[in-house]
């Protein structure tokens, strides 16, 4: 063996960007791997169309099947991202004796096991750090380097979209569809963002990281999931009066063998690490037995972070190749036949502290009225604001709850939502208290 | 194989943290190696001193050369700590076909070359993860998260003892004499701080992390090293006052194929992520060509987070042992045949804005006299302070310069110390300003 043949599948942003770092770095990549990596095709739907000067148009080709089982490729790496054809071409090329890198984690999410099953049989890598966290390792961390440790839970902001949405209203106090626009404009959000915005992306990276770091095998489709779109340029200002950002998170958490997983805007305290995300940066914060607090931050999408991840992937299979070793790690960390099974958490159980803003008209009795069904329901005001309203005009109030459990405050927010003075529906925003 | 059985050396901190660990997580241990981890005997000095109950008595011997040849024993464990007779040991282990795992960073440091030549010519893995920044991964991932990319300078605050100490003083304005000796007095720091307070710690550190992101070969002495033990509780306050705050600092970075090496305190500004890395944290920032800014954070030293790592380190090398591979990384990251050897850069050309607290006699013509012979070495003053005093007598002037060079620098504090009215020496401690 004296060099690692890639086949590579679409020839996008992230493709490109893995044309660009073979291409900048091939010295320091071969030291590394102790030998050169070779693309020796590219399948993408239209050979013709005009791409980036890195690109070696030689080797464009449109019969994906072909390259995927072509003798001379040791390597896929997928980068068409969505289900189909992705799947199936992955499951021809592992048939095919082709290792696999791939970026995809809809991908991963809907059809993982299907996907390593069918590795497992071919005796194959199929390796996906890129699909959690773009250039952030936080894969390698959780099957290796905190393979030894207990999680207790882990927060992620982990959709690039979302956090720069935030991070603009955040800093330029502007309302959520122009900064949604402005960022479609300059292509950071997609023309659909409904994946992104409605928290999607995230849930499914999150399914991702609780089967690593929990061995727990929970649907995407069944984590609660609220997207930023029904966040207010306000609720961002109120928020910053008690001291809060508001962040798209994921959670999940240990509860004795049960996860809580969830994914929705949420009020954390400034000044907290994660608070300091910002922008197209994502971090993934875990707390372990052993290790207590662990950070870990960087560029969490974009053509080059996500290309270095693969690429250093397509490095791992070089070196298992090398040392004539495959399957080394459980795909999901666990073996099987070991792994204790989790259940998810009914998200009623769910507890935390709540933003909770109400349009009320401005009459005597308002305050009482409200705070007396929280009361009720067994939930605790811990800070209020009313910003300043001529009596009977409509205004906005804000309590901010203790631990609340989520039935509870859902049942108490019914209640209130038919006293006659409520005007609209109540914003209701999850605060994370231990970050 | 249905274990992986392990002899320990050692059984202060972090041995008896491995104990724990391995005994606490036991079934999550197996679940991801596949097999229980097992230690079947630990090498101590006395066998008969009281010990923590979770240290297995009938398992403690006072013959470590016997126990790194026991046929029973596939991994050593090194948690001696110092040179000898942890070199000797390793070497024995090596040589009777033992994998070892070290959390050792001055016997790398020192004895690096011997030791991987030996693991080499014995086809065994040693690894050495919780040797830099106790629980970060900051290893595996210069090895292995971030091998496509190109690393173009690192920063660490991977000093347990000087981060904890100056964290100490700013949060509470006190003396630095003070503060040590209260983190002896709680076992933050040794009897003996020289290594850790001085920078020597750190330089080992840094040493490692060099060859690991540049493929470089700096011994540590060689590495420009100043302690924290010059700071002064002034300094932080003045630093405070420009919006800085003072850390100790490890700096490496690429400058056209040489290497810039250095360990000191460095004012970083307020509101950077590395400056809010308090107390017993370590984090190390990474710039890389593809990547960008990465940061990885976590408690840096401790009984249980260097253990983790070291118990992490123990099933990457059963996880070894299961698939039948040895040697798959290059111990340093790069294949030594293909490795393209950096300088390290003179550090008379390191370039840096500086904090310069001078104390000086109030009369006329100080500023200007200081002002001018700063000005006549090439060097521009960005800001100034002088706190209020009487007419004649002593007082602070402290001013921040533009980049100066190292030499320059140097040649006008010269300079400056013969001026009449220039009354002790003067502090100088630069300023980090890409951070």
């Amino acid at each position: 063996m004296n060099e690692v043949r890639v086949g590579l599948l679409g020839c996008g942003t992230v493709g490109t960007g893995v044309l660009h770092i073979l291409s900048e770095n091939a010295d320091g990549i071969r030291a590394r791997l102790g030998l050169p990596i070779r693309v020796v095709g590219i399948a993408v739907k239209d050979t013709t169309r005009e791409r980036a000067a890195i690109v070696p148009m030689e080797l464009l080709r449109t019969d994906a099947t072909e390259l995927v089982q072509d003798p001379r490729v040791d390597v896929v790496i997928e980068t068409i991202g969505g289900l189909e054809p992705a799947r199936t071409l992955v499951l021809q090329a592992l048939a095919a004796g082709k290792h696999v890198v791939t970026a995809n984690k809809a991908l991963l999410a809907t059809h993982g096991p299907e996907l390593f099953s069918a590795a497992d049989t071919a005796k194959r890598d199929l390796i996906f750090e890129a699909s959690v966290g773009g250039g952030i390792p936080i894969i390698r961390m959780l099957r290796e380097g905190l393979a030894s440790d207990k999680l207790r839970s882990i927060y992620g902001i982990i959709n690039g979209t979302s956090n720069f949405i935030l991070s603009a209203m955040t800093k330029e106090g502007r309302p959520y569809d122009e900064v949604l626009k402005e960022a479609q404009d300059a292509g950071f959000a997609e023309a659909d963002p409904t994946m992104d915005v409605g928290g999607a992306d995230a849930a499914q990276k999150l399914s991702i990281l609780l089967a690593l770091g929990f061995g727990a095998q929970i649907s995407y489709s069944d984590i609660l999931t609220e997207g930023i779109d029904t966040v207010d340029a306000k609720d961002i200002a109120y928020a910053k009066h008690f001291g809060y950002r508001i962040k798209s998170l994921a959670i999940g958490r240990e509860h004795q063998g049960e996860i809580e997983a969830r994914v929705h805007p949420t009020l954390i305290r400034d000044g907290a690490l994660m608070a300091a995300v910002d922008g197209v940066f994502n971090a993934v914060l875990t707390d372990s037995h052993a290790m207590g607090t662990s950070l870990f931050y960087g560029k969490g999408a974009g053509m080059l972070p996500t290309a270095m991840s693969v690429v250093s992937d397509t490095i791992e299979v070089g070196r298992n190749l090398l040392s004539g070793t495959t399957g080394r790690l459980p795909h999901l960390a666990f073996h099987e036949e070991l792994r204790v099974e989790s259940k998810l958490r009914t998200h009623e159980d769910i507890t935390c502290p709540h933003y909770l803003r109400f349009t009320v008209r401005d009459q005597p009795g308002v305050v009482a009225g409200i705070a007396t069904l929280l009361g009720e329901h067994g939930i605790n005001i811990s800070q209020m604001l009313q910003p300043h309203a001529a009596e009977g005009q409509k205004v906005d109030l804000v309590i901010l709850t203790h631990e609340a459990r989520e039935s509870d405050l859902e049942r108490s927010l019914v209640a209130i939502g038919e006293l006659p003075y409520v005007l609209s529906s109540t914003q209701r925003i999850r605060i994370e208290p231990t970050l």
